[in-house]
């Protein structure tokens, strides 16, 4: 696959044209980032959890991100409900096994979502990837202890028997899809110390996924432009608070010469 | 209606003084922004939504804030119980009704709590404010489809309907009570591109009710307060994230110069 | 007691080093700043609340964070299960009893869990430390009406009862244990201005309570590096939006020199 600056400008046009509906059942602790994340890049966040209503608010939007961080039995019920009627829509989803293999909740909730609708784009770090197979998967618990190979080998699985690209993020992140690994080598190291940033970026990875439906680029696409907006963001910056700031600032001024200028891809 | 910079400055002075209570059931995207933006302004922020609580809360409170950016059943019940108890105390009810019109959920609990007891101001964008009128109120969708005149029209019904003054914000904010619409002018176009903003602009409206029973004056002075810290802090700033800061500093730093100054009223 | 300049430091690096897991059970308002503050400080925040899996988190925890800021029946729940794993796995527990005395719910909520399981450290303002206390008890509402002498005394009591360390925090933090009390001085007026500054302090606690089984002392360090990068980050700055995101650079960036330069603490 091969994912080009210029691709990745042509949508965050569609994007900041079009401002697709971004449907998130999201956690708590990240909600308002992910909703200043989606509204910088110019897309519309819509935070919707009730059964009530997920299924109307599912039908307005052009993607649905389910992110597993704070879960409970009410939001389960709700997210089942979303992604039943995104499947019955046509609409992609994009899932966030957030702490899959930390417990076991959230491992064997991850992967019911998983099985009953398989999702467009699966973005996790390589500790929750690997948990998200039944094998093998009982938790390393650090997450340094897992080798990106292993990770990647775990996302070809998935990728198998799902048919959903799998991006394992990490210092670089791999969009593994069929026989295609694409490696993104932006970002900064100080956007770990930053609370959801991953978050923001299966967020993003909506956005993109709601204007690009070649779901692999698009998720190549989001993780560069987050990492690009990471990086430039991180230049000079005193902290995690101020990168928190500057990365919003950064993701809405976004120019095309930016993404020229800083994308570090290999397909 | 005739609001004034000195009118404004002294009920900023009296919030600054008093610190009323403002008990809010909010959403969770903006629960952190609002609280700090009461405490930016002067006021006590509190937020409890349990049935358990909500009544002693809305006790100690000198104004309520219902916002139903992300509803489900139990948040709901202990709305209704927090409206009955806040006419009872004679306290009054400000109400964001996020997202009406978007789902058939959100109009309805919007519309039950209005019924139920009609609030001292409801503030909302034009799509919200026309969802709110029972015939007529499918949604369009897209906001900008609206027209302000259409909203206004709605607003006046509303009003007659309940006798909660009714804002619709906004480029220009319009504050409808009887025969009077007050236009404000305050504000800045980036302030759309930070979550919450709208859900701050109720939550300051109850601030002010706290302080000022003329209601309709107490909305405009907040919608202006509001627009003058934003359109302050959006000079020469890199972009949302900033801004967002930034209308924090403002709001706290805010001087009667300032208000003086900046003003855009027409009544 | 004795609080040292090179016995906080020597803890922050253990945190720095070690990243112990602060499972924190908090209110929805403050989620995201308490684990930007225990990411900036080096540890390892996980939020989780679903009776389902709080034992599970708890299990791989340094420190166990409970806050009642935003009840609701299934959170005491699920605190509950946690507090009796915690006890089980012998992690420490820091609970923070927000709005105790404002409402009976969050009172007897508050003497539950402490009664239940005894926390490592209680921290608290004023009126809510006295509201733990059975007798006496009925809230004054204002915080101010409560001198700091007596919520001492109320801390001593609580200490005796239930052995816990019990911080009460103000001007000055009073670190009760025993026949001890530690006072800390460091801070800056403008932190009450933001919203979960508190309830960042208790979780930094756990940070320090999970190196430092010395849970007086580790209560101690933990204010004052709380008070001291408040202290720091206040320094010019222009109001409190901006002292949010600075008080994260600043314990990102905390140095040796910085603690010893700034350290006021009398035991």
């Amino acid at each position: 696959m091969k994912v080009s600056a210029s691709g990745i400008w042509s949508c965050v046009e569609k994007i900041r044209q079009n401002s697709p509906v971004v449907h998130n059942i999201t956690n708590y602790v990240v909600m308002n980032n992910s909703a200043n994340a989606l509204l910088a890049i110019g897309a519309s966040p819509v935070m919707a959890h009730a059964e009530e209503e997920v299924e109307d608010m599912v039908n307005i939007a052009g993607a649905l991100v389910i992110n597993i961080g704070t879960l409970s039995p009410h939001w389960i019920r709700a997210m089942l409900r979303a992604v039943y009627q995104a499947k019955k829509m046509n609409i992609p989803i994009v899932l966030d096994p957030v702490g899959a293999g930390a417990t076991t909740y959230r491992t064997s909730t991850a992967r019911e979502l998983i099985q009953e609708v398989p999702p467009a784009i699966i973005r996790g770090n390589a500790s929750e990837i690997m948990a998200l197979l039944k094998e093998d998967a009982k938790t390393k618990g650090v997450e340094s202890a897992i080798s990106s190979h292993a990770a990647v080998d775990a996302a070809r699985q998935l990728n198998r028997i799902y048919g959903s690209v799998v991006c394992v993020s990490g210092e670089t992140d791999y969009i593994i899809y069929r026989d295609d690994v694409t490696r993104v080598m932006n970002g900064h190291p100080m956007m770990t110390k930053v609370t959801g940033m991953g978050c923001i970026a299966t967020a993003i990875c909506g956005a993109f996924a709601a204007v690009n439906h070649k779901f692999a680029e698009a998720a190549a696409q989001a993780m560069a432009v987050v990492g690009i907006a990471g990086e430039i963001a991180a230049e000079n910056v005193p902290g995690p608070g101020s990168l928190q700031v500057r990365f919003l600032d950064t993701l809405y001024r976004l120019s095309e010469e930016d993404t020229n200028r800083y994308l570090k891809i290999e397909g």
